[in-house]
């Protein structure tokens, strides 16, 4: 018999890789070379887990803690994390509703299937991070993206929201910080936009993975609206635990039960070691850490937003949180991804296109990342600053 | 405004939880009033993870790797299973084409989502692992169960596959060994299962998790036949390894990239501290414990299966692998739903019922999991036989 290969499903023709992965590979092979390259790409803090977590981690190991846990996670974890929606937010969040996941992306996968049937619509900003539209689709719904630019801070708004929903609109996802913008969605907006999905019979989103790196004002939860609402977080980004696997979901509590057959017959559980070395980041020490490197952040932020304006990029609104620059390159390029490739080969300097992130003005737009040293970056805005001008 | 829940999607309804988890909680319940129970349900190894591969993980973690590794997975975690492939099978498997998941849950995810469309049909034996329909439904496949008795070992075979192939059906899932039998596919119904597939068009999912766990004769990986194939295993069983969520697909060459671009945007990649500790998986020491261990669990085995039968279950087929006995109670039962919860009322005894893996016979039919010492097991079935006579 001849070896006949599988033809792939329809969905796969709709689900992009980065394109930045493309980039970055030219980057190792640059860096092969010997050439010095500054990653200004990465999605991921450049700290490594906080020394009382991976302390916690490895004392789990040696106990054992090796097994499945429950579905929806340890109970003390989903204590945990309700204990601090308490303090820090001042809210009273069921822990029976905190499902833990695999990361963001486990709860953003399991609110996806969750809620979308096929063909139905979940409205969302454009530009957003790169995989919402892929959660969707992989369950056949469809991601409408809203184009937003800086006038409304990159974020929807109940007015955008209201016109664009229609019979097939099931879903709005947002995010707060926003990933590739920084930017917040004030609580004002997050109640008008609330009302309107309500109005409409509809499911809100909120992803808040970003929460906790804030730096002009604290971040409110939607959950501080009611629990009528589907609440996305992880401990990869503010908690510095990326590798590990690991974030929640808080659910309505009506779909709570949904959530936990998807997460028993998807994946099992998150991983075990993680949700044990994930109770040491509520600890004071853990506290303190993450607090530093929030500084540390903003200080790189408070440096990059000018120096990229100083150098021809436009920044339209500062980045309140997360830890990009969003920055608009349409005084260099209408073509942003053979202008980061152009930036590699000429400075070593690594940053994300616009094409990543969506359509709206895509190729006007280049994403840095500051999750790299204040030296780095002053390194990589001088390559920048020689090669434009 | 008041408060509107959102509406789940359909899916939602065909997505069933396993019903042994409503036993699970009763058991616990029980448990918690000082009942002694003796858990013959569960889906893990008793043994908590070889020491070599904690001291892999604990060490991982002291050097911070704590980040996110390349979607596909550590490059020498790849090779290293690759190497396992042609060391313990004799089979040339390209590190290319593997890719790390979360569990083998996480690849069969990937598996379902690359290859089926909406409404497309995927063949599978009845009784089969629960969670097979579930990665199906959730990408809005249809997972068709065909009837398989104890006349083909519980799998299916060619003339099976052939029969009930339509135009609509679009791939074939197999576990060799499986859940809930434990039994083979022979070499020989696997590549005559094969070749009906390839003669229509379609795609062969193998699922292999229990390799390595077989008493009888060594299993024979379908990679053996061709990489026209879509092979799932894990770290979770014969390695040990279940809470840490580590797993692996082998994808057929053209559709690595499909898979890829899944795993980046669904999962971005399996946990970082198992795929290190993982790499620890294939050394002799390690290697000298999961052998211990395969004995213990044939050791178990050897004494289960003729126990069970002594006292009036039926094993039609003896189980080769897994750690599971499936057991037809027909003398005692044609409910084994609440057979299972009157039989741990009644002893203490937790037994899954057949109704998690199907629906053909599924009344008649109740999984034993030899998860447990034999000491345990012995007190079971003197529970059993003390209650049923
Ligand atoms: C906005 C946003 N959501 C979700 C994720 C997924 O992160 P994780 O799965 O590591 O929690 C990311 C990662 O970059 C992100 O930027
Ligand atoms: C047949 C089969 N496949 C896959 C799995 C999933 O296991 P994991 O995701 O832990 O690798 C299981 C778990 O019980 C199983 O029995």
């Amino acid at each position: 018999m001849p070896v006949v290969y599988p033809r792939v499903a329809r969905r796969m023709a709709d689900i992009a890789p980065f394109h930045v992965m493309e980039l970055l590979a030219r980057a190792q092979q640059l860096a092969a070379t010997g050439r010095s390259i500054i990653h200004m790409e990465v999605g991921e803090p450049d700290f490594s887990t906080a020394a009382p977590i991976v302390a916690a981690g490895r004392q789990a190991l040696a106990e054992g803690r090796t097994g499945y846990t429950s579905a929806c996670g340890l109970p003390a974890l989903r204590e945990a994390i309700a204990a601090n929606y308490a303090r820090r937010h001042g809210v009273d969040v069921d822990p029976g509703c905190i499902v833990v996941t695999p990361g963001a992306s486990g709860a953003l996968l399991l609110a996806a299937g969750v809620l979308m049937n096929p063909g139905e619509r979940c409205l969302l900003a454009d530009p957003t991070y790169p995989c919402n539209r892929h959660f969707l689709r992989f369950c056949e719904g469809e991601a409408v993206g809203i184009p937003v630019g800086a006038d409304t801070a990159f974020q929807l708004t109940p007015e955008l929201v209201d016109q664009h929903w229609d019979a097939q609109t099931r879903a709005v996802m947002l995010a707060s910080p926003a990933n590739p913008t920084g930017t917040l969605v004030p609580p004002a907006v997050m109640q008008g936009i609330r009302e309107i999905v309500r109005a409409h019979g509809g499911a809100l989103i909120v992803d808040e993975i970003y929460h906790g790196l804030v730096y002009d004002e604290p971040a409110v939860t939607a959950l501080a609206g009611g629990d009528d609402v589907f609440v996305v977080n992880s401990f990869s980004k503010y908690y510095g635990m990326t590798g590990w696997r690991l974030g929640w979901l808080v659910a309505p509590p009506p779909c709570v039960r949904d959530v936990e057959k998807l997460m028993q017959n998807l994946l099992i559980a998150a991983p075990t070691p993680a949700q044990y070395a994930a109770l040491a980041a509520f600890t004071p020490e853990a506290e303190a850490i993450f607090e530093e490197r929030r500084l540390a952040f903003r200080q790189r932020r408070d440096f990059l937003v000018p120096a990229l304006r100083a150098i021809g990029f436009e920044v339209p609104v500062m980045p309140q949180g997360a830890f990009y620059v969003y920055a608009d390159a349409s005084r260099f390029t209408d073509d942003s991804y053979s202008f980061c490739f152009r930036v590699l080969e000429e400075t070593g300097v690594a940053i994300t296109p616009g094409i990543d992130f969506g359509e709206y003005q895509a190729g006007r737009y280049v994403r840095f990342a500051y999750t790299t040293s204040l030296e780095a970056l002053q390194d990589g805005v001088d390559r920048l600053q020689r090669f434009l001008h």
